[in-house]
């Protein structure tokens, strides 16, 4: 059931380095976008995929690992990405995608559970490195990175305390992710 | 397997209106939401649902039906759907929702699917009356609508032809819409 792979799609930001994911499966992943809605069906998004070592180090080296975790600045080598997903806006087709990038990545990361992996959604990426590092031609722009892996963390959902979002690990690192109560999502108007 | 999900998962703008849609299924569907990603875990968005037939007509008022049908101006009585959702932005725990909109909607609407119905997102919404019909307090921003039914109407996925993306209706009234090829959309640098 759809419930199960979703409540199982955590952000997961530890693996098993590994692991690996082919080239096959980042493409059957991918190839999901296609069939995912787009606005206006315009479909101006496009993809960089990389599961090489030199390439996905490239890739790891602009990204902002877990904000709040304040003492932690990433994965150590052994539990990084086997994977990266760049999602670009191609502006030769569109200079908006509307909703189209978080619909596209759920798609994938449901994909990627169901296979038995896992991964991360980031938005803190220094862009201009990545596009300097992987060379993205001028009329891409960088939308999301999503990294995959083999998980080799536990995350658990927790329910609010006094409104604070804040995501924490604990002492046998298990990571906590405190969730708004479905109550407190619905406005009753 | 989540890809006949995915596929299944099309844009339907034509249903069987006497097809309710229980208070109780929506907000299953909803709830997945919760478990699904969050920029910052900041659970920015909330939602309204409704299923009454007078609550229902005030959103449809609002919505801008398939831009491309130039023809079509939304589904008649009886074709219309039977519940939406509408996702707000709360400006009190945020000015920003990053990707979650698009993340929490495919999930929605996946969920939808599995349970036998389908929908469409509209952006194209008269915001200023949706608020005004709803009676939305000032501190929500309209984000999304998603309109959700039993389809009545098919809908293919044809290879796109010269780059035109636009969709259309057949003279069976069979709806088509033009994807990129997996080649096209993945970038090989």
């Amino acid at each position: 059931m759809l419930y199960d792979l979703v409540v199982k799609n955590r952000t997961y930001r530890r693996f098993d380095e590994s692991v690996h994911i082919s080239e096959q499966q980042l493409l059957e992943w991918v190839n999901l976008v296609r069939y995912s809605a787009s606005g206006a069906n315009l479909q101006s998004l496009k993809y960089i995929i990389s599961i090489e070592k030199e390439k996905n180090e490239k890739i790891f080296s602009t990204l902002g690992w877990a904000a709040y975790l304040k003492d932690w600045y990433g994965p150590v080598e052994g539990e990084r990405p086997s994977a990266y997903i760049v999602q670009l806006l191609d502006t030769t087709i569109a200079t908006n995608f509307f909703c189209d990038d978080g619909i596209a990545m759920q798609s994938i990361l449901l994909a990627a559970v169901e296979a038995g992996f896992g991964g991360c959604i980031f938005r803190t990426i220094n862009r201009q490195l990545l596009i300097e590092q992987l060379q993205i031609p001028e009329e891409y722009q960088v939308v999301n990175v999503i990294a995959l892996g083999k998980p080799i963390e536990k995350v658990v959902i927790d329910e609010i305390k006094d409104g604070d979002v804040k995501y924490w690990r604990d002492n046998k690192g298990v990571h906590h992710v405190p969730k708004r109560s479905l109550d407190e999502i619905i406005l009753k108007i």
